[in-house]
This record gives C-alpha cells, structure tokens and sequence, in this order.
C-alpha cells in the first residue's frame, strides 16, 4: 500500500536543495519533478493490467514543458478547450491520442477538432447535432464517443461528477434511444465508444472500485444499442491524492483487483474496445510545490503573521477559494535563508503558531492559518507541497497586477 | 436614498441593447458603463462635504481605459502593487496623486514606489525599516502614511479589515510609540499621515458613519504623537453594493452627514491635513456587465441547464469561488437572440428553472443555480450585473486554457 507522500525530507525537492532553486529562479515559483511524475505513472502501470491505458487530463497541468514529459509517458491526453489542444499538439501529441470532452464546446472548437481529427466525447444531443452540421459542412468524419451521466455517482468523491443531474455528458437513461437512432446524424458522425466520469479526488481504493465495476457494466449494456462495435471506453479517474493530515493515500489495490477482471471480461465481451482511465491530479498533484519568499512578519495583538511574495494570485487552492467548502491548510514547510551557514540546527526546532498570507489586500488571501511552524524571519522560504494540479492555471494570476509566476520542471 | 440599481431594463447597457454590443464583439465580453461610472462620482461628490477627496482603488478594476477615464474624474488612485503602479502613471495619474499600500511590499517595489515619488501606506515597522535604509542608499526622501490596524472594526462587513489581529497595517497600541520613535528612521522618511481601513463591501451607512468616526477620533489621538502634522488622512471606504435580492443599496445620507462633521471638524484641528475616502467596489461595481451566449441547452433528470461560452475563468466571483462562505446568485437575465424579430415577445413571459453553468469540466463553473429566468435557447444571451469589481482581473483566466476575455469600456 502506498504510503503518504509529504515529504520527509522537506528541504529537497527533485533531489536538489529548494534553498537553491529560490536562489536560482527567484521567488515566488512553482517546481515539478520529471522524476516523481515518471515514477507514479510507472508504479501506476505495475498495478494495472497492460490493457489498461493512462490519459493525461492536461486541465490538471497544461505547463508546456509538463506536457512534453506527458508525451512520452502516457497513452493519451484529454482536453477540454481548444486552447489545451493547441497546447497538445504543440507537445508532440498525435491526434489520435487526443479526446475532447466539456460541457460547452463552441462551433469553433468542435471545427478545430474535427479538423484536427481528434476524438469528440459529446456531452449532449445538441452538440451531437451541431458537430454532424459543421462535418457534413466540412465534408468530413468526426469520430464521436458519448460521454454518459452515469445514474450512479462515485461515493466519498471531491466532487461530484455523475449521478442525479449533472451539466456533464448525456443521462445514461437517454443514450439507448440516441444509439438506436444513430443515423439521424448523418453519415459524418463515427460512433467510437463510451466515456463515464463519476467523480474526482476519491481516496477511496473501494469506492473508485465500485464505479469502475458500474461504468463498465453500464459500458456492457449501452454497447448494445450502438450502431458499431465500442473502440474507446473512458472509465474515468476519480484518483485522489491526501491534502489534509485526516487523509491517506489512495490505496491502488481493489482497483488493480477490479480493473484486471475488468480488462479480463472485457477482452471477451467488448474485443474491439480500448480501454483507458483518465487521471489528471493524481499524475501530478504531488509532484509539485509552491515556493514564496518571506517578506515581513508581524505580530498583530498576539498573533504572528508571515507575509510572503505569493498567494492566492498564484495558488488559489491553497487560499481554500476553489470549491472548498472548510477552508484546511495544505502542507506547508519552512525553509530557513541561512541554516547553511549555522553551526547547529537548533534554532529549527522552536516552533511558533503563525499563519501565512500572500502580499494581495484582502483577507482571502490566507495560505495557512494558525499552523506550528518552525519560527520564521523575513528572508526565510516557505513551502507549499501538494500543489502541481490545480495551481499556477488555475488562480487569478492578473489579481493586483503582480507579474505571472514562474514555473519550472525539474 | 438611492434605490437598488439592478437594472429595469436588462435590454439595454450604456444606452446600447446588449444584443447589439454582443454581435459586435462577439461572447464573452465584459462591458463598463463610463456614464454609470461618471454619475456614480457625481452623486457621491454631491453627498459628501467638498474638502472629502476620492480616491479609486485600482485593485476592483484595473481595465485600462476605465483607469483613464478615472484619471479625471478622481482626485486619487491607491495602488497594491508595482504593476498597478505602472497601470497608474500609464494612465495618465500624476505620483502625487497615488498611495501604496499592501502587507507584503518586496524591496524592488517599495524602490520603484520610491523613484516615482508615490505615498507608501507602511503596513509593519519591518517594512518601515526596509523602507528606510532603500530611500537612505538612494538618497532620496520617502513621503510615508502609517497604515492602521484599528481596534475597532466596521460592523457587518463583507469582508473584516481591522479590528482583532490583523495581517493589514500596524496595531494602533504600537503606533504612538513608532511615532514618537520617528528620528530612528532617519532623515530620509518623511511622515505623512495616517490610512485607517476598517472593512469592505458594508451596505450600511450608519455602520459606515460610525466607523468613520471612529477613524477620524483615531487619527486625532495618534496625531499628537506624530513628528509632524498629519499632511494626509485615508478614512478608508467599505461602502459597498447590492448584489443578492435581500440586500439594498447603500444609504449615503449616515455617511453624508458624519464626513460633514468630521470635514467641519478636521479644518480645526487637522488643519493641513488632506482628507479622503478610499473607493473600488463601490464606484465601479455597479457599473459592469458580463456577457455570455448560450451554447447548450440540456435537461439532465429533470433539471434545466443553460450551458454558457463564459464561467468561472471569467467571473470567479459569481460563480460564489471568491470568499463566499454561502453561495449566492449574482443577478442575471437572459436576452432572446431573436426577439427583433418576433411579432410578438409573449415567449420571454414563459419561465423556466434553469441553472447557468459556463464551459469548464467542474461542477465549480456554475454562474446561476436553480433560477426562475425567461425561457432560453442556444444562441440567447446570458448577462451577469454587478460585474464592474473583481471580474475579470480577480479570475483564473489561464484556467482550462481559454482565451482571454474582452472588456470594452462604453
């Protein structure tokens, strides 16, 4: 069972001193390690059977030197804009390892993609009709799977994704009559599969389990109203990585269990069917931190304050503004600006209750309130760990006009 | 007193229709209303006694052309950074004019604020020490105004600025003796005056008044330990708009009264000292739109959803992701695409519940939940008010890789 990565070790990051990279970049900055995203796609691969694909959520990290690594790592990425398929193609990313899936895909973007020759996930009869129009316009196929609204939801999940009503993907109650009725879209629509997304950042082994067991048999039942064999199956992801010191890391076991009888049934059941897991955070959210730069501490009636250069401009999440509903602290570490050039570390072990706020003029702008932190002074570096998903593209990075943060892969 | 200002007729904007604004810049855009904004100055000029000044926080909208066309209708710009520092001098507002603050100044900004000879607010002794040896290496002087922490705060206010600890400005306990110890940081900082901002988005005027009484007895108290006479006096601003349909405009005439007091007051006892409030929201909040097209139209187990080209990477805060503890709906309309041409407009009486949801694969990216709206289709427009303060700036924009928003200012 995997353990929980936090760091132990704190001061390194992708073998080198985190000291030296602020030294080097400046702060603040945001640092990936090729390394840690290699190795969790490995072990990832170890525990699933071969037939089982890994896509890459590029929303997660669209960070171009990020995408290029991806590449060569993954079976395949999914976008959700045009702006991310530009951002694929540019990493080296062919087209047939791209699918394009999003609840309000303009005309434009459904022309790009079609152009392209990437894979549409339509997520509704509307835009199945509207894409039919613009490749009988074009004269050309788009290859089209159905993204299902499965009944069922993926329990315990950050976010809920299927079950009841959802924006996302067609209610699964509607797809048999839609199937039967394929050829209403016109001969230049290609009917390639399914993909059923129930749920985001579970850490629950069992849970994601289940729902991948209810997306494939759900996958059984619609493949028999579909006017060609399923070539693409999209099981979903789902994978949560631990955030909070109450969570653990995601246990990979029920899924190699139900994955591999999965993959096992479906070799018989669905021969022509690709079938892929689409992971976004879990690929990368723990191989990320965030790294500001101590400008001021103040004591305000008792409480300690360490003002840094960054802050929710650049990591939103970590402010506790993007989606939380009880704002928790991400793990944060102290690196102090001369503990090169002390004797001893002592000074290291006296801790102090402080929070961490960014430079913006606004009480939101809070990376971590009230936590024992070793005792601080202006010049120091502190460190948000867990922070390579949903970080630097994912903030309000023009809010008080500070210059875009700089992000680096090491 | 003011009346609410969602507007009666949702056609129209800037004295344009909106349908007619939307097909010459395309969805989705932004729009500011200079007029609104001119009146809005107008109004408050008139409610407040003549020697009150106005200041513009540039942090609620750093639109370029609404920062020119603020240059002549304010008497001042607070800036929160060096890059809203260049917004400001690119606009056309002379240094003189321009005041600093921000908990978490770095050296290189405090340096810039210095060459272009702007009023640092100091948020900490530790930055007044910064601040200090930076103008003594340079050789020029530091015009400085003492940013306080009051020990009172603004009563219901959106967001709580002073009062408690606080991570803005210095304790007022610790500013007679910082004042008294003036002469420590040399020849080189030259005090100026006092900024005391107790609270923000407050829609109550006698909250307001009170507050601002409270501030300028403060100002009285601290001034007679100050080396020199208060030159400057920041009474904050806090007045904030009606956004959700329990709320009401904020009443001016509390305030009205309480700043003629303190300007009648002030000329006596502070007699060389330039009042003035200090205003973003509430000048400009009211006058901005945001504006999306429909795209989809899709019922999902019964529920309505009107799928948008905008969301949360535009407009974070209506989505409720900008310091909301409870979600709320901006107010929104819809306008039917083809209403010119209808010989009748009886479909617009027709509503229907619906829930406004942008384009981003998260169930985050919600403009309206559950709202009685007329009748919408695919094409049809959706308008958000309120949307001239923490829109686009304050939003994720790089977020799912989509272009950047228009804004045009009317």
């Amino acid at each position: 069972m995997p353990t929980l990565s936090f760091p132990h070790d704190a001061q390194h990051f992708g073998g080198q001193p985190i000291a030296q990279l602020a030294a080097a970049h400046g702060t603040p900055f945001y640092a990936y390690d090729s390394q840690r995203i290699i190795q969790r796609i490995a072990d990832l691969r170890a525990a699933l059977p071969r037939s089982i694909g890994i896509h890459y959520a590029i929303k997660a990290n669209p960070f171009p030197p990020l995408l290029r690594l991806m590449a060569g790592q993954v079976d395949g990425v999914d976008i959700a804009s045009a702006g991310e398929l530009e951002l694929a193609l540019q990493a080296g990313i062919v087209p047939g390892r791209i699918s394009f899936a999003g609840p309000g895909k303009r005309d434009s973007e459904l022309a790009r993609a079609l152009a392209a020759g990437v894979l549409v996930n339509a997520e509704s009869e509307g835009e199945l009709l509207r894409l039919a129009a613009i490749a009988q316009e074009r004269g050309q196929a788009a290859r089209v799977a159905l993204r299902v609204n499965p009944a069922f939801e993926l329990k315990g999940s950050g976010m809920r994704m299927g079950g009841g009503p959802r924006p996302f993907g067609i209610d699964e109650e509607m797809i048999p009559g839609l199937l039967a009725g394929w050829s209403r879209f016109g001969r230049h629509l290609e009917f390639a599969g399914l993909h059923i997304f129930a749920g985001s950042q579970n850490l629950s082994g069992e849970s994601i389990a289940a729902a991948q067991h209810a997306s494939y048999q759900l996958a059984l039942r619609l493949a028999a109203f579909a006017p060609t064999p399923i070539k693409t199956l999209n099981l979903g992801g789902g994978f949560g990585i631990p955030y909070f010191p109450h969570e653990s890391a995601l246990d990979l076991a029920p899924i190699s269990k139900a994955l591999s009888e999965i993959a096992a049934d479906a070799a018989q059941r669905l021969p022509h069917a690709a079938l892929h897991l689409e992971l976004g955070r879990y690929l990368v959210g723990e191989a990320g931190i965030y790294v500001t730069r101590i400008i001021d501490k103040k004591v305000s009636r008792g409480h300690t304050y360490l003002v840094t250069d960054g802050g929710l401009n650049h990591h939103l999440a970590a402010s506790g503004n993007f989606g939380q509903v009880i704002r928790r602290n991400y793990p944060v570490a102290i690196i102090h600006a001369h503990d090169a050039q002390k004797v001893g570390a002592g000074n290291t072990a006296t801790t102090e209750c402080s929070s961490v706020v960014g430079p913006l003029c606004t009480p939101l702008d809070l990376l971590a309130d009230k936590v024992d932190l070793p005792r601080a002074e202006p010049g120091d570096l502190c460190v948000i760990f867990q922070s390579g998903a949903y970080g630097a593209s994912a903030s309000p990075q023009g809010f008080l006009s500070h210059p875009a943060v700089l992000e680096v892969l090491l």
